[in-house]
Order: C-alpha cells, then structure tokens, then sequence
C-alpha cells in the first residue's frame, strides 16, 4: 500500500483530531521545561502519533515527548500524574487493535529515541536494550556475534512495543513469545518511579512475576523502558521450505500432526489460496495457487535432516506436493520476505482498501476445525478474506480487505470476526493469540475471561489508581 | 532422617503450638455445616499442618479443612473472609521457606483430597488437575499414553503447591518451570469467588497475565485448586549417563558450556564431593568421591548420540572422566533415585540433623565463581554443607546440615546464607530459584529488588484487601 493509498484508506474511518491541543498551557510548560525541544504540540507531530494501522479510528495526542533516557519519561511521566493527564507509549506504531490510541488525549511518549542497545551478555545468552531498539537493528547487532533473538511479529516492532503486547510471530512455536523470553524490565510506574521487576537469571522465585505482568499490559500499568531479553545462538544449520497442499484441511492436518509429533519445527507458516495469489501479485513470485505451508528447521544439520524426513512424510499423508527448498540465506530470505509481506500484499488485492487483521488461537486439535468453519462461514462475504497463520501455535488470522468507502463492509466484517471470536472461545481459545486487547477486544475479553476482569481491573487500580497510564484499553473502566 | 530424629530435629526451633484453637465458636460452626468431619480442630492434625521440611518454626494453625471440590474450597474461603480469619493453602507440605507456616493462625485448607485428574488432552499435549495432585500421581496417569509432566523438584510436591512455590528442579534447563508449563489456573480468590485465569490456546495476549500472576504467589493472593499444565510426549530416546571431575570448576564449566553451545540437555546436575560421599553412605552407591555431574538427553537416537558426543568432548577438556552410562529405564531410575534422596542422604551425614537447603540462581558466567567463592567461604564452617545444583539454570543448593541442638550453628548457617545471597545479587543473580521466599527470604527480596516490592505490595492490597490469604509471607505489610 503506497502513502496516498494508505492516506484515503485511512480518512474514511478517522475522526478529525481536534486541532488545539487541550493540553493546559502550566502542563506544557513542564514539559518543555524538561524536554525541550523534545517536547511538542505540532499538529502534524501529534497527527502522526494518533495513526495506526489498523481499521480503529485515529485520534492525536494533545502532545508528543521524545524522552532520551528513563529518567526523562520518568520526569515526564511525574509532571502528568501531577496534573493529571493521560500517558501514552508509543513505539513503531504496528500495533493492530488500536492500542496506541489516546482516547482521552495526553502525552503521547515516543520511545524510538532510546534506541540504545545496553548490554549483550554472549556468555549467557542474555542482552539489555531500550524499549525502542526494533527487532531488525537488534538482530544486525547481534548477527556478528553469532546470536539472534527470534520474535518476529512481522512488522519492524520495538522491542518495548513487543513486551507490551506480548507480540509472538512466526517462531513461537519453537522459541516461545515474548512471554517466555523477556527476563526483565526496567519500567517507569504511573507515579513516575523506576523500577527494575527482576534480575538477569533464567529463574526466580522471588517474590510476585511484575515481569510478565507488564508483558501485555498494553502499557495500562507503567512504561517498559528496558528489556532484558534471552538471546539464543544462530543454529548451525537453517533450512525453509515451502509444501502447496490439495486442500486446507490437508494442510491444517500436517501441521497438528508434527506438533503432536513433537517435531520442533522452528517456524511453520499456512497462507490459504487467496493469499497466495495475493503475495505472487504483490511479491511476483509464482507459488502454486494452493494452500501453502512454508516451514523453517533450525539445528545440527543431521537434527534438521530428521526433521524434514519426518515433514516430508506427514506431508505427502495428507495431500502435500514435494517440498521446494531455500538452504542459502538469500532464497531463504526472499522465501519469508513473500510472507512477511502478506499483508501488504492482502491490501493490494484491493487498491485503497483498509486491512482489519483478525487474531484467533485455539488448541491445536481444533485448529482444523476452527480455520475451516471459519472458511466456511467467510464464503458467504463478498470482501476479501485471505487466511494465514502461525499454524503451529493454533493461532491465525484472517485479514479483511475492506473498501473503507462502504460502511456496510465494516459491519459486515465486525459481525464475521465476531463469530470468529465466539468459534474460537467454543473450542477452548483465546479472541487474541498475540495482537492485544487494545480498543478491539474489550468486549470479546469479556466474553473470554467474565468475572476475571474484574481482578485485571483491580491491578490496575492499585498501579495506576488515577487511570492514566494509556486509559480506555483493555477494559471498561467503572 | 527417620520419624524420631526428625522430631528431635524440629523440637529445638519449634515454637509450641498452641493447644486451644483460636477459631472463633461461630466460625469453627460455619465450616462444620459447610465440610462435616472434613473440618477438624484436632491438636493432632493441626500440628501436622504447621510443621515443614525446613529450619522454620512451626506452628499450628487453628483448625485445618478437607475439601473435595474448588466449591467447598469457595465456601470456606467465603466463611473465613466474613469472619477474618487468615487462610492457608497446603499441598505436601514440602516447601523449604515456611511457605505454609499459618503465622497468624487461622484454617490450613488441605487440598490433597482434591486429586482428580480432571482431564488429559492427548492432542493437544495438555492437562487439567485438581491441585491436590501431586507429580509422580499425574506421570503414573500419563505414562500409558505417551506422555509425561517434565517439572520435578525432587519432593513429590503437589502440582498447586508447584505451581504456587514456582517450583523448577531438576529437567527446568530444557522444558522450563512452573511458569512455563502452567497455561490456566482455576483460583479461589481472597473474597471466595471462583475464577479461572486463561484458556487452554498454547498463547494468549488476552489482558494481564494472572496465570504467572498466581504462580509463584505462595497463596498469597488468592488458593490455586486446578492447573492446566502443558505435557510432552515421552521421548524415543532417553539416555543419562554420570561423570565424575578433578574440580569442581571443572564440573562447572563443563555445564556452562554446554549450555552456551546450545546444546538441549534434559538434566544437568552437580553433586559436589561432600555430597557424592553422603550419597554413597546413603544409597550404598559406589560414586567416585568427586564433584560429578549427572546428565540426561531426550531426543531420538540421532539427536541423543549427537548431543552425547558433545558432552563427551566438553567433559574431556576439563578434567571429566569417562561417562558412566545407565540406558536402561532400571538403571535410570536407580541413577536418578541417588540424586533425588540427596537431601535426605545429606540429613543423614549427621544423626538427628535439621537440614537447611539455601537456593541461589545466578547467570551462568557467573555460576562457576558463585560456587567456588562459596566453597571457599563454606570452608571455615565446621557445619557439614555439601552443595549441589541444577546447574544448567545457574541454581544450586547448599545444604547446611545442623546439629538442632546447637543455636550458635542456625546463627552461623544464617550468616553464610546472608554472605551466599548477597554474593549472588552482587553477580545480577536472584536471592531464590525456585524455593520461593516464603518467611526465610523476605529481607533478601527487598535487597533484591528494593522498592519494586512496594508493586507487590500494592496488588497483594487489591487482590486480598482484608490480608487473610497467608498472611506474612513474601514481604512485610505495613
């Protein structure tokens, strides 16, 4: 999606951020007093802070920070508790649900500035960066010393916009969420204090986990400012391939099949037909229309023949061509740069449409089930559905391709996606695998966990009792 | 430790409980209508639920509760909350830190009459339990069909007592802990309502995460009575095998790298000389009286062989001798039994002793200079104390083995835990692993972590306003 398309996709469905910031002139005069320059209320600034790329509607902050250290948003954060008003992080902006969205106005704080990478520990696997490192530069700093870090969500994200959404991507199935590999924070509570939730050792049992209970917490607590994370060893040998199945079910069924195998596949990556066709248009390749597994194993190079006879078998089992491989790093990077780029490509199936992608995960031995109910019930739609998934984990998404000029599209996706969510809940899932609550799912959150809320709200009262860390997510508020 | 010396052991730092409960006539009324004989104020049994395998006081609590359902479990957390009485959860009253020590009395709910396994999904490689379950129960269940629970901590615990202490031991540097391998809980909470804290989708990014909340909260917030757990498939290949070094650096190093290397061993412990030695008296094994590691590999033969041939070579080039292998499940068993009664062996060293098991984790750079500075520091004590480790997580253990009638050994103990722990902060490690901090850690966790304990503070207040969820435990209130 090119800017202007991006730009029309989005008016339709943006409210007109009010063009005075509603920031008190004392407030501001706080800020800038710390900040500088740092500190803005240009309307184009705070315009920008409000997007996202999402199908929620966009609002601006009344201000923007760019703090250059913790203590800078912990000074930041102190003079809006004092008066106050609303604290947003804010990271490369990917998030999907709306989640960066100032819905009450305040402070945007864009945490790109604090980009540092503070420590690389190559003896245990572990590193310290600043919440606005995005995953892309901390794997180029790594790669010379022979690490990488695996969550890959897609997008460029931070690596503190990660932890906030507790982000997971295409190698959780091998190497976990960022649930499983942040090993500490250094966050800045809603009364502007600093605090670090735990130290650099793989396990602790001390005390309550404030680690993951700020992975995911959407910044509604506190502001991640540093991520101590786990670091892992490039694996000696890396090999992807891609397998075109007969059918979706075929395809559904080699996956749930390896995993109960215990087979550990580091990625395993299912594109239905239509998005198929969507990354060839897009990325030029030529995949066979078909729905498409493509799958990355990592480990000794005999480890990752035992892999691949095992794949090789279920696959041909269950109606899957021969497996196309890509061993050199360059085919394997033009491999997952097509799918990475799906959405993009899902957009361009439409030109000026707006992408709303969906987010389901359930226990894999419904996952054939839910993807082609879920299949079924899309047939019905007119609008474009492309499917995809990080099938190994039960998650998936279906990206609706919407002419954001016809409202009726978007009520007739909010009404799929809803019965997406309650398919998901029936078969013992989640309404999000890994995009966030935010603005989207408040009430699908509701659906899933009921009472339970109530003790998220709890914790939120009790960490950010005047409720101005990134207000109106998550949860209704009393 | 037999019967007897055991209670000559505890009588020396066992604060007479007193004999007339302090229940109130009206509670005591309530919980007999709710739970029948099932509700005792027996001295007896009261007595039994305020003692612990630990160098902790006991104390009795009031009157102690037998419930068979997370209902009753409600009901009499419901009784106890009207009337303010403080409530204390109790498994196999194994932990080591007075985690279950009713320090201001109140009704101990004994929850081993909830040991139903509620549900194996073979598909989808999970479990649901009551928490009265404990591990080898749940493996004895599983083992039929291919599948077993990896966490073990060496006392057959209960999985809500695991799940509640964060447990880890001796297979937690491949499969993880607690808080890796719970996906939901089912909680009573502080005010008796019944939640359950996630689905049984392998992710989630649905709102704050109470199931890592709860695990690890020592029933402090609310009593764990289900744990859907993740399982694994039994591997085709198990192989352990045990190698006995000229130094205990040797050893040490040895694991570190291996773990740097990648390499995914199952197991990886260290018994150092003093405790192969009381091993051997113990279990009449023959172990060569050196620091020696005990290995274990999962995997298929291929993947088994290669990740031996590593380790052989490791073992090598630090002073290891030849691997002594044990293939057979027989074997095995006779190999693993040695290490698991390694506390009781180091009981034994000496007759009618109080053992005392410390539990630092640091990264593992550091693991070899924590041990060796240890040992030095150890060597001045006439106190036997041998040491041993999961050491692929940086976790070990030194037993301080304690004549109980003796009060200046406890004050020595004492002072080289205090050095222990803080030389294990001072190397970015954390003060517990995986014994929790109970009452024997609650100073090492504010020098641990310092004001973030006033967080923990903050959600005990909100999800346990009245504090009656076993008060006194991990941090002092005001």
């Amino acid at each position: 999606m090119n800017a202007s398309a991006e730009s029309s996709a989005r008016s339709a469905v943006t409210q007109p951020a009010s063009p005075e910031s509603e920031l008190s002139a004392a407030t501001a005069a706080e800020l800038a007093a710390l900040l500088g320059d740092r500190f803005t209320q240009s309307p184009a600034v705070r315009a920008q802070h409000g997007k996202n790329e999402t199908y929620h509607a966009a609002r601006s902050p009344d201000a923007v920070a760019f703090p250059q250290s913790t203590e800078e948003v912990a000074g930041a954060v102190r003079i809006c508790a004092r008066h106050g008003v609303p604290v947003i992080a804010y990271g490369a902006g990917t998030s999907l649900e709306g989640n960066i969205t100032p819905v009450r106005g305040g402070l945007t704080i864009d945490l790109t500035g604090m980009n540092r990478i503070v420590a690389v520990n190559e003896a245990d696997l572990d590193g310290t960066v600043e919440a606005g490192v995005t995953r892309e530069d901390l794997n180029l700093h790594l790669r010379d010393k022979g690490l990488f870090f695996p969550i890959d969500p897609g997008a460029n994200a931070t690596i503190g916009g990660m932890a906030s959404t507790r982000a997971s991507g295409t190698n959780a199935v091998r190497y976990g969420t960022m649930r499983e590999n942040v090993l500490a924070l250094k966050v800045v509570t809603a009364d502007g204090r600093i605090i670090t939730t735990a130290r650099r050792a793989r396990k602790s049992a001390a005390g309550y986990d404030l680690t993951r209970l700020f992975v995911g917490a959407e910044g509604t607590l506190g502001i991640i400012t540093e991520v101590t994370l786990r670091l892992y060893g490039i694996p000696e040998t890396i090999s992807a391939a891609v397998c075109a199945f007969d059918s979706l079910g075929g395809a559904v069924d080699t996956v749930v099949q390896a995993i109960q195998l215990g087979v550990p596949i580091a990625r395993v990556e299912l594109l239905d037909e239509v998005q198929i066709d969507a990354v060839n248009r897009w990325a030029k390749t030529d995949l066979a229309c078909k729905p498409t597994l493509f799958f990355e194993f990592h480990g000794s190079e005999g480890h990752v023949a035992e892999q691949v006879d095992i794949i090789r078998a279920i696959s041909a089992d269950h109606g899957g061509g021969d497996l196309d491989w890509a061993t050199s790093t360059e085919e394997r990077n033009r491999l997952w740069k097509a799918r990475h780029q799906a959405y993009y490509a899902a957009l361009a199936l439409r030109p000026g449409a707006t992408g709303w992608s969906t987010d389901v995960c359930v226990p894999i031995s419904r996952l054939a089930d839910c993807i082609l109910e879920t299949r079924a019930d899309l047939a019905q739609s007119a609008i474009p559905t492309p499917i995809l998934g990080h099938v190994g984990d039960g998650n998936f998404h279906v990206i609706f391709v919407v002419d954001p000029e016809r409202p009726e599209e978007f009520a007739e996706a909010k009404r799929l996606n809803a019965r997406m969510v309650d398919r998901a809940l029936a078969m013992g899932g989640t309404c999000t695998g890994e995009h966030g609550i935010g603005l989207g799912k408040i009430d699908a959150l509701e659906a899933e966990l009921g009472e339970t809320v109530d003790l998220m709200r709890a914790v939120k009262a009790a960490l950010d009792p005047q409720n101005i860390m990134n207000p109106g997510k998550i949860f209704r508020q009393p």
